[in-house]
């Protein structure tokens, strides 16, 4: 009977209009039914990743589409560029490295945005390189890139950049074509507001120019497939079709409210979320901080502790660091079905469990520092 | 407001215990609760398998899966022999050649079963074959193989056997470990009642062997990842959440019920099926009929349009035949949640749909055939 809160950066609350319909029964995906929501969600998909270009859905987390834009874009032995600054721009030179490619790395240390002048640099120094991987929202650290200027920069060379958008999309402002991003992956589980097991690829002609050339295996993840029956509404293999209706729902919420509505709203829950922190005392983490989830530093002595104790004792669940970070951060989630209501249940109950570790803060002084930059934006 | 009558041998229908679980909120997969699921899902798959190997599930259609046991079992060049008797063990040869293995095939006609004895002869002939892949139930033609008799002699060399048990599993006897079957994948939407999207992967000893030498790339199918995690009653990237929670339900709805229960639950709803399609005057496909689907020519003039009229007009979905099969066949699902019931929909609703198509069929016949079979049972 505990009533659990989850605002943790992935997966997010599901809305129950959604959920429903994962209830649903199932029904066949090569029919004309299928093929109807099929082109339904192909049309979404476009609006929601700001793009012209195909976007494909497929199972898998979203750690296999981040695989098939390495499988389906590079050749053994290819130069490539990884501009990381957390886990997964770490898992980007780990997916490449599995496969053989060269890899530049122009990382910065965890909790710094990647630096679109050092991409440039090891452009001009690397002439031969065919693609530069980076994320939008590094969830691990709550760090976002600077996508828009990197695209500005990559667009004027042969290579192609890909973008690891799983975070970010939908929660803050990302236009794959006004950008010049040439493949994004995402997934179900952020900010589309659906169960995890859906991910999604999106392919540039730029894009797929390297595609047409690339000699790596691959079979599930082969774009060439899904871009063969996308022309048929349908999947090459057995779609997990409870998500894909509700990934229609999921869309047809997103268009109701508005992506630069939903932009805005993330942003001022970031806005709230970050002055809750500071009222708590605890220091933000990340030099560019997103809008989809908020990091701070935490006591390391507590920091495990923290959230195993606000998931147990008040059923809300935030996430703590991963990696190098385990003990020394909190995350606290703000996309999607997170509202300005779930701020307030998160931070009162963060504060309680601090007080209760040991910290000294003043009751009610979270609360009101969220309800401050709340109000003012009524 | 069409009531939807499923019958296509995957997916199938989803008990609405089942589907209720995939509406629940979403909780995080880093959590003791997550744990408790995957540790009460590990045993129940060991149930389903028959096996004491470890068996992980991953967010993947079927093929995903498979995949998995070429990326990971082989290194490049390996010779392996394929047996197959249909499009999904066609499946087989050719994710094997898009990973540039040799493949030694001694495949069948559709419509036939593989011959055990020529996979002994192409074994001695071929010494060096690191694996032997074939299909357990092959849903394209509705034939079941010898897995047993199979796994006796690949057992006898150094050669390990994998086998496509996604459409037999659960609805018909399977036994991993007592056949020496050395690799196994399944997946939720067939005798799972569950909806598409998970995917299961079994290995055994004398294939771990393998992976520790393989030299193929893979990262998302990496086995090595799942096991790691496995021990942490964890994955190792996002699990499909609101799936493993179903099948957790699933599981304890196939237990309740007990294999030999559903296997001799499938056996006689086949025998019904076969004697429905003969009533009808369609001669039965298949040298070796399985048990969760049946499979009968119809005459090609109307075959496309049988499986249409059933869908439009009745509301029921059985599938026709792919590939060189395609307006050939019908396909008649008899698994998981189609229960004795459905079967009547079924055979009364196509003879109808044949009847109008032109055949001449006396009303009622198919509906006495498959009550026959049904009360001698009772």
């Amino acid at each position: 009977m505990t009533k659990h809160y989850l605002l943790t950066p992935g997966p997010v609350p599901v809305p129950p209009e959604i959920a429903l319909k994962e209830a649903l029964p199932v029904f066949h995906h090569r029919t004309g039914e299928f093929a109807a929501v099929y082109r339904d969600i192909a049309k979404g998909l476009k609006y929601i990743f700001q793009t012209e270009n195909e976007v494909y859905a497929l199972a898998s987390s979203g750690t296999g589409a981040m695989e098939a834009t390495v499988a389906n874009l590079l050749s053994p032995g290819d130069r490539i560029i990884v501009a990381s600054c957390g886990i997964f721009g770490c898992r980007w030179i780990e997916i490449a490295q599995e496969y053989g490619m060269e890899v530049v790395s122009v990382s910065v240390e965890w909790g710094k945005a990647v630096k679109p002048a050092e991409i440039e640099k090891a452009l001009r120094e690397n002439p031969d390189v065919k693609a530069v991987y980076t994320t939008f929202v590094e969830t691990s650290t709550g760090v976002a890139n600077d996508i828009k200027t990197i695209g500005e920069i990559v667009s004027k060379t042969n290579a192609v950049l890909v973008v690891d958008a799983i975070s970010g999309l939908v929660g803050q402002e990302f236009r794959a074509d006004e950008w010049k991003v040439d493949a994004t992956v995402s997934a179900s589980q952020k900010g589309f507001m659906l169960a995890p097991g859906l991910a999604f690829i999106m392919l540039s002609g730029k894009a797929w120019k390297l595609v047409e050339n690339s000699k790596l295996p691959k079979f599930y993840f082969d774009v060439r497939k899904y871009k063969k029956f996308y022309a048929l509404s349908e999947t090459p293999f057995t779609p997990p079709i409870t998500l894909i209706v509700a990934l229609q729902e999921s869309i047809r919420l997103i268009r109701e409210k508005g992506l630069e509505n939903i932009w805005n709203e993330c942003g001022l829950l970031a806005k709230a979320a970050r002055s809750g922190m500071k009222a708590l005392g605890l220091e933000l983490f990340g030099e560019v901080p997103c809008e989809v989830v908020t990091s701070a530093l935490v006591p390391v002595e507590i920091g495990v502790e923290i959230v195993e104790t606000l998931r147990e004792k008040y059923g809300v669940s935030i996430a703590g660091g991963q990696g190098d970070l385990k003990g020394k951060i909190i995350r606290f989630a703000h996309m999607g079905y997170i509202g300005k209501a779930d701020l307030l249940v998160g931070f009162t109950c963060l504060e309680m469990v601090l007080i209760e570790l040991g910290m000294k803060i003043e009751k009610g002084k979270a609360a009101a520092a969220v309800e401050k930059v709340l109000l003012k934006a009524m």
